[in-house]
């Protein structure tokens, strides 16, 4: 029996249990069982995955480190919405300085995170510079599309489809081009709703279909940018993407770097005494 | 912002949250819309739903009274995997004696629980005299089943069928029929596995299908025994009966009642400040 603080966020429904342990004594390495048996959704707490809250030890001037796993207790190096939820907290708790970029470490480096006030509350994410490849295809419920190949740090194939019903109930995994992905893909069925603006359904390697995928959504607006032969080399460009769990906004920046920005809340904190 | 403590449990992973709220004081009555919040699980805390504690002011020799509120925010009369739980906090707060029989509280009267030790650690409640009724058929995935009908408090179908598989992925309603069931119909699938053992799977109405259910549970042993000729006068007859979220035991007594026992739990508690 073991007691400790919590809190619950989520963005864009992707939701997460946060664990803060700012010098690593409270949880220290996290145990994968634990971790799995807090995320189960009816046996524990339930959660997309976990944030535990620590000091970081890395140069490059982050003070925390987020150090993220997954519902079934696995390390993942990043998480574009999982990021956004642990640096709503560091905001909420006063921990950072939220008037200029705040570097985050995870060990996919080190994140850069900004806090935008107007129009909406909302907090960004520099995702890097994805890479557009080519064009393969996926099929689903008998019909087959072409589709954008894009890299986010993890792979992804995105198609556009008149109406995301034409998806149909994605409970099985669409099918793809193995030899351009032998690792497995993470798919993007995507709408065209107005001027830079599309909605979206996805398929996660791995996980099936979720409420929102912060990659698939910058991967689904770098390909809707290149269908439109949109330049960022001319001005950044943003595109608004609607996922199942809300709306997130790309941003694609002159540098080529994609900037990932949405809500993100924590909707309960408290001490817990675990007896799972 | 408002705290309040807090514990989560399940029976077969029926999923509650409990609000202990003694006096009426804390909680008072609970605003649809909070439970609804707290339920969602992905941007609340999760559950199928809420057990506010209280202390019953009702005759008839009960001190407690279980709150209970479905996911949505409405109100539900009982819930057998409810009480289960309920009646687990009671124990392990040290509010009950143990020792004999405990009435329970609920909008549907009072429930009797009984706290089992041997051969592992239970909980059963009285679940009252369901009635056997005549037959009915369903079809799901194209084809058609001879279902069973029985009222326990509320309408269940309960078709047996050679392999838990042959019902489909069970994301659809299976079909029915409506002069038996106008106000809808719990529709239970069962297979055989040993002698006064099965394993059900169940599409409840309105919700789908789920990891357990108390009533449907009752129903399909009350089935099955009836299928095997079993007549409860001659003596007390107990099935068990395998869940999704894990195993049952339901026993038809002399007196025509049904008593379902199996495990409930609390995983978590503390106390929380709610933010959403």
């Amino acid at each position: 029996m073991t007691s400790f603080a919590w809190l619950k966020g989520h963005g864009t429904e992707n939701d997460f249990v946060l664990l803060p342990d700012p010098d690593g004594t409270v949880h220290g390495d996290l145990d994968p069982g634990f971790v799995a048996a807090l995320c189960d959704r009816r046996r524990g707490l339930g959660a997309d995955g976990i944030l535990r809250v620590v000091r970081s030890t890395a140069d490059g001037g982050a003070e925390w480190f987020m150090d993220y796993r997954n519902a079934d207790g696995s390390i993942a190096e990043m998480c574009g919405n999982g990021v956004r939820v642990f640096a709503r907290y560091l905001a909420d708790e006063g921990l950072v300085d939220t008037s200029g970029p705040v570097p985050v470490a995870t060990r996919d480096g080190i994140k850069v995170v900004t806090y935008e006030v107007e129009p909406v509350e909302t907090i960004a994410i520099d995702m890097g510079a994805p890479r557009l490849l080519g064009e393969s295809k996926v099929a689903v419920d008998g019909r087959s599309y072409a589709a954008r190949h894009v890299d986010v740090g993890n792979p992804h194939a995105v198609a556009f489809v008149d109406d995301l019903a034409d998806a149909g109930t994605l409970l099985v995994e669409p099918q793809y081009d193995t030899e351009v992905y032998p690792a497995g893909v993470n798919i993007e069925f995507v709408e065209r709703r107005g001027p830079q603006h599309v909605a979206m359904r996805v398929h996660e390697r791995g996980a099936g279909e979720t409420r929102s995928c912060g990659t698939g959504a910058v991967a689904v607006a770098l390909a809707a940018a290149a269908a439109d032969g949109v330049d960022p080399a001319d001005g950044d460009v943003t595109y608004r993407v609607d996922v199942l769990g809300g709306t997130l906004h790309i941003t694609w920046r002159g540098d080529g770097h994609a900037v990932l920005a949405g809500p993100a809340v924590i909707i309960a904190r408290g001490d817990m005494t675990w007896l799972g």
